[in-house]
């Protein structure tokens, strides 16, 4: 096995790493070629033996490699190069999942086309075996509903908020200054992360697209630690969670901050760890916990997809159903926060339908509704920069135990 | 793929069910013979085309079975007919911790020398996905700890005694009337069955036999409310917790109840569910979390080996060092409660040399200890019964969060 890497960040190094370790003397497995932006910073490679280049086309139509890296992240490069890839009969191993989510079909058509694999266990949770044990259990048991804590830096952040009794915008900036952030956050806080994961998960596990745009995606720009507190003040915690669900013919999908009890097991899922759950008919429920991102972490699941093409493990096309489907948000109770006092009675008039029951002058709860509606309303009334909280009640929390 | 079970009971039936669903129409499985105790239970099956036998030769000695799933339960017998299933080169597929703990060297062998499987997935931690994912980052990362919750009937038990503060001897009677515990529940509460199970796990992980026989057993026969009432007034829980490391060329393994805090992940493993954790280098920590039994959890992991034999993706041979090492018991912080106000003092006078740490008149920690040095002093005077419980304190747990 010949390998070309797309890349030599943290994640690529690391793969480089692990296969240059004693383990590895056995397999005929060598890495060939990187594609690098600067060489000169990576000439220590280069003396262990790795040409570097700054030309991904030496790799892509290199003969002797069969297996291609794509650990370089964005969108329309990586999109590229892994079509490019597949269409010359080379296996791809991705941790993007950014472009999965958005290439899978042409993707998957071009894999089976050209019988060459495609694996991507390090693009969901990092260094969590997650993507191939559900995989290999879909065969056998239907799952119906996948869920999870998915991205390190939002679960950071609400972790610290929670423990110390920070605003978001102090832990955020502690954050970024440690580098657990971008300085760009944006896809970690509002969502769009995590909502690219359950998509990939959800099409390898129910072999079903369900496209971004219509995933309900709300994040945590605007938690505060008011928020925070009423949850605590109820033995609760708030974590950013992911969620997709299959039941009657019917899907639903959602991104959005959840409201749940200390006692639970996602609960107890702190600081940059992630987890993953299935529910299916044999297996009632499943949970994948780990490290959801870091340099070897991440590396170990690159590894492992390339072990199983070693090892002609891999050949398996998933076959997903891209057909248009509508996507559902959850029905569900939800928590809404708002400073500004007249807006929120204007809100709440709107609301007038529902259930709803207060918990401050800024904050109550809407019962059996869902936060697309919620924030239908609240464009109605023009509430300033979106600037609102909502977050879903966990299943098991019954409102009346926020007050 | 023709296929004969080893008895048709909870698992076996299961298998057969799971089989007979369309998903498995496409594959070119059959299960032929099934082995059971008495035909006339079983007439159902056979109307849906499964023979049934009375004789484990006419499966063992039929050509066309390649496959043999042995699901009986037992030692003796499932030894006999696993070592003679592989001897003809028929793959075994078994749920058996038992057999496994106290055979595997010898099955190893034979397998590998009639090239033929042997899987257990199902023999560890019911329905949860934790042999395989483990077993395959084996190669690429070096796990130097396993433990676990991997018991449902004690995990049962306790979690009914922390929720409703019950005593032991109560919980136990309800969990027998109810099929949740056996009429003789040894195995489960006095850590039989958990230390076979991080035997195996040992076995499979760090590719290193850790015999029964030298790891540290304490179960949960003689725990009271009291020793719970202690620990959920400090936030903390007791679990019957699996653990073997492996650190500077030294083995420690034991099973024991551990006392833990409550906002830790293994606390929030309720009623008859298993967790299963690894640490190792390039994955500092993952954890698999599950049904620990059921029918139809428990054949979805036999299944699922089933597959992995049908795609060829289960011939690597497991290399596993048998050789006599010795296995240390675990130094750490122990709970020790004794009713016998006179023989505690004794004890304590026993331990002198240690740092003790009082709590009431019945209860004290001793500091940096191991089990073994406790038990052999308990056995010195004479302690009735042997008619004390021990505990673990949990790393993350300070002896003085329990004053």
């Amino acid at each position: 096995m010949k390998i070309g890497i797309l890349g030599l960040g943290t994640v690529g190094g690391g793969v480089w790493d692990i296969l240059s370790t004693t383990k590895f003397q056995e397999y005929d497995i060598k890495v060939k070629t990187a594609l690098v932006r600067n060489k000169s910073k990576y000439i220590s490679y280069e003396e262990q033996g790795l040409n570097l280049t700054l030309d991904p086309y030496e790799i892509l139509n290199d003969p002797e490699i069969d297996t291609v890296v794509e650990v370089m992240g964005g969108i329309d490069k990586p999109y590229e190069y892994i079509k490019y890839a597949l269409s010359q009969g080379k296996h791809v191993v991705t941790a993007n999942k950014a472009v999965l989510a958005k290439h899978m079909e042409e993707f998957l058509a071009l894999a089976k086309n050209n019988n060459a694999a495609l694996l991507y266990e390090a693009s969901v949770g990092g260094g969590i075996p997650l993507i191939k044990p559900l995989k290999q259990n879909a065969r056998i048991n239907n799952f119906y509903e996948i869920s999870g804590i998915l991205n390190g830096t939002s679960n950071f952040i609400l972790s610290k908020m929670s423990k110390e009794g920070l605003e978001f915008a102090d832990v955020l900036k502690q954050a970024q200054e440690k580098g657990y952030a971008e300085q760009d956050p944006s896809d970690d806080i509002d969502g769009t992360d995590m909502a690219r994961k359950i998509s990939v998960l959800s099409s390898t596990i129910f072999k079903k697209h369900l496209p971004l745009e219509h995933i309900q995606i709300n994040g945590i720009r605007h938690i505060e630690k008011q928020d925070m507190d009423i949850a605590k003040k109820a033995g609760c915690d708030i974590k950013l969670i992911a969620k997709s669900n299959y039941e009657n013919n019917n899907y639903k999908a959602a991104v959005e901050p959840v409201i749940l009890k200390q006692n639970s097991i996602f609960a107890q899922v702190s600081d940059e760890y992630n987890i993953g759950m299935a529910k299916g008919d044999n297996l009632s429920e499943v949970s994948f916990y780990g490290e959801g991102a870091g340099r070897y972490a991440t590396a170990n699941a690159v590894v492992s997809d390339l072990l199983d093409i070693y090892n002609h493990e891999a050949i398996e096309h998933l076959a997903v159903d891209f057909s248009s489907t509508k996507v559902n948000p959850i029905l569900a109770d939800y928590y809404v926060r708002l400073n500004d006092t007249n807006k929120i009675e204007e809100l709440k008039a709107k609301l007038s339908s529902y259930n709803l029951i207060n918990l401050h002058k800024g904050a109550f709860i809407a019962e059996k509704i869902t936060s697309s509606e919620i924030k239908n309303y609240a464009d109605e009334i023009n509430v300033a920069n979106q600037n609102y909280f909502i977050a879903r009640l966990d299943d098991a929390l019954i409102p009346s135990e926020l007050l």
